[in-house]
């Protein structure tokens, strides 16, 4: 019976379906239509469904030209959920975030599941992508396929292999990013490895659907812990009157050793400050403690507040107050040269600054206009930068050091500037570093 | 005055003193010895001096053909600290450890102080390289120098330039680790380029002492740091079935935004366990604390006696106790492949289960005999590993993975392995990780 799959996706001819048509989803989706037959985008909004269809790319760093190429070579999207029953694969890309307790929400997971259900049979493979806690996929999963009488491993194959998208990397791409892979059983695996080989350039097997859980935990508890260590040591070095940039700028000439991490205004996106907590949760029903996503939440969640005492330093070293300041934030995405929005710490910079009385507005060549988040809704457009406009604030917040900001402009005639990125090297009475 | 000492040591003809003649200063002094006519090594110890004169090294990875090649170059060394005088720079490489309250112990800087001043005299340069916390050139080697009338960046020079060397690295060598180096004063910091850019590939200029101070305490915080967290990591693996070194390695095949740092039985060397401290300690005179710091110190610390408890659970599956069994620990250094035993986690180990009753012995084929140090002198010599030898062990700890153990010996005849370095990739009823 696993032979049969087998060859359907080796030679290519199997119908691929994937879930969830968001950062992760529709990049993955164009990358099979270049490789094989049919394509099919699910997703239960159905406005992307439209524009996908149409040739309508609503992600910055994918192009519609890239999308009108994959739709011509076989791409479909589509809300009807019965359609997962013509396909040979169906790969999960919804989100997992965290519930307002910190607690991993897998609703979407589960929906997704009940949505599917109907229409799962055998000779079917199921790969979820979304990033979770170990054991998600043997627990969760494995049961709820299980409970419809199809036994994985024999009728239908279950793997797991996280997405390690990275939104605006131009070094590499969904094909040349490795995939991690791991099955519930070993022929869960060889359907899984079959599944991704044709569509990415190296696959990795690893012996359990667990350990392809962990590794992703593993890769951003990594990326949340090193800053959170760095945002620790700016506030230490900040105190010492040494400048934290120029400190990881030498280390960073050590050849081995040490690897370079920046301080921010906070951390953001959908993976850095969710992702760490799954294993938090987790850990806790084995009775053992994560005490350093612990701490790097706690110190990566401070950098806001933190940049916040900066503003009013430094506006209280010009006789002013925040109440009734004009300020303005420069970069509302979470990080340069993109325009995802998702946890971006400029929200809560400028819903901070905003709660203590500022006036302020805030420009990004990349958010046309404030998306409405879950725990936000603003209701501003960016403010398109020149002289007479940077002059007009008490003070400039650099969030986000986006490529295309004019900073010599920015310099020139800003009253007041706070640095938050280290973009500029040398303080002056107006630019303070945060 | 400065223009006469930079064309001294532009044209390489300055006498260069080290002092210090450790893991640091030997190779320092030989790596000055290849470009200047005159070095001299200063140490306190005869013996090590006389070994030098002798050409004899009794430093594992320096040979001492390497060291005769030197000698032959113009290098020499000597208790004589009157000879001081005779230098144009003289660089300082003594040890900073911490006392027995976990706070820095300034004493070999200071004792070396004392010893020079009375030979300290205008036109030198004086470079201190032992880590240490932010201020202490500024602070306490400043006022020292110029207690003496020696007008610092004026008649004398003080620089700060940490040193980065990896014993046993046989990648980058003195010569082409890049030297950061921060001055005093822009002229200290002009003579500490000129001392370091005749001798090192890549001079780093910072702006002050204590950014240099602070550069090198980074580097080895973020090692502390990164090793603690995947030693938590581990354990939390541990508990949910799951292998650290496989999730690490999968880990590592994302090709940005993540380093491999490994778990271990705790941690070595002169640097790692001890430097970060230097900066908690400073820390507190700000007001600040450094907690990412104090949880990987805490995290590490605890790394030997986890290690302890997987042995006495290991031989409790055989109804043995730790009371009464033999037991050898193979690996004494700290790292692999060297013979360093500053801080090795194995000599806690050892004491560990000495303690609870275990008969223990060890194998390590770059330690022959164990050396007294500070907290322990155990009367032990290196066991000769055979067949016979490791069946004859109820437990057998991989503590340091060097490279000439033979692995599958050891795993042929061993009743029982507990792997401390993930280097079995499988575990058996006979190979237990830890």
């Amino acid at each position: 019976m696993c032979n049969n799959l087998l060859s359907l996706l080796k030679n290519k001819n199997a119908t691929i379906g994937i879930v969830g048509m968001g950062y992760v989803g529709l990049p993955l989706a164009m990358r099979y239509a270049d490789s094989f037959r049919q394509v099919i985008g699910f997703d239960i909004v159905s406005e992307r469904v439209s524009a996908i269809n149409k040739g309508h790319s609503y992600i910055e760093h994918i192009s519609s030209e890239s999308l009108v190429v994959a739709l011509e070579k076989g791409l479909k999207a589509s809300t009807d959920f019965s359609r997962i029953n013509e396909c040979d694969a169906i790969i999960l890309c919804v989100p997992t975030p965290l519930n307002k307790y910190r607690e991993p929400d897998l609703s979407f997971i589960f929906s997704t599941i009940e949505q599917i259900q109907p229409y799962l049979r055998p000779k079917q493979v199921v790969s979820l992508e979304s990033t979770t806690y170990p054991g998600t996929t043997e627990e969760e999963l494995r049961p709820r396929l299980e409970k419809l009488g199809l036994v994985v491993g024999e009728h239908i194959f279950l793997v797991y292999s996280p997405e390690r998208e990275d939104p605006g990397n131009s070094t590499y791409t969904t094909q040349t990013i490795p995939k991690v892979v791991g099955g519930c059983t070993e022929a869960c695996l060889q359907v899984g490895i079959a599944l991704y080989e044709r569509a990415v350039d190296r696959v990795v097997p690893v012996s359990s659907t667990q350990t392809a859980e962990m590794t992703k935990l593993l890769e951003n508890i990594h990326r949340a812990v090193n800053i959170g260590l760095v945002n620790e040591m700016k506030v230490v070095a900040d105190r010492m009157g040494i400048d934290i940039h120029e400190v990881i700028d030498a280390a960073a000439t050590k050849p081995f050793g040490f690897t370079a991490y920046y301080p921010g205004p906070g951390i953001g996106g959908h993976c850095i400050p969710v992702d760490p907590f799954y294993l938090t949760w987790k850990a806790r029903e084995y009775g053992v403690h994560t005490r350093f996503i612990e701490l790097a939440g706690e110190v990566n969640s401070a950098m806001p507040l933190w940049v916040v005492d900066k503003v009013a330093d430094a506006l209280n070293q010009h006789k002013k107050a925040i109440n009734g300041s004009r300020i303005l934030i420069l970069g509302m995405a979470y990080k340069k040269n993109v325009d995802d929005m998702r946890e971006s710490p400029s929200l809560q910079l400028l819903d901070l600054l905003l709660h203590k009385g500022a006036r302020v507005q805030y420009s990004d060549p990349h958010v046309a206009r404030l998306p409405k988040v879950r725990k936000y809704n603003f209701e501003l457009v960016s403010v398109t930068l020149t002289p007479k406009v940077l002059a007009s604030y008490d003070a400039v917040v650099l969030a986000t050091a986006h490529d295309s900001f004019d900073y010599a402009m920015i310099a020139e005639h800003s009253q007041l500037i706070i640095d938050t990125r280290g973009h500029y090297k040398h303080t002056s009475p107006s630019i303070i570093k945060a």
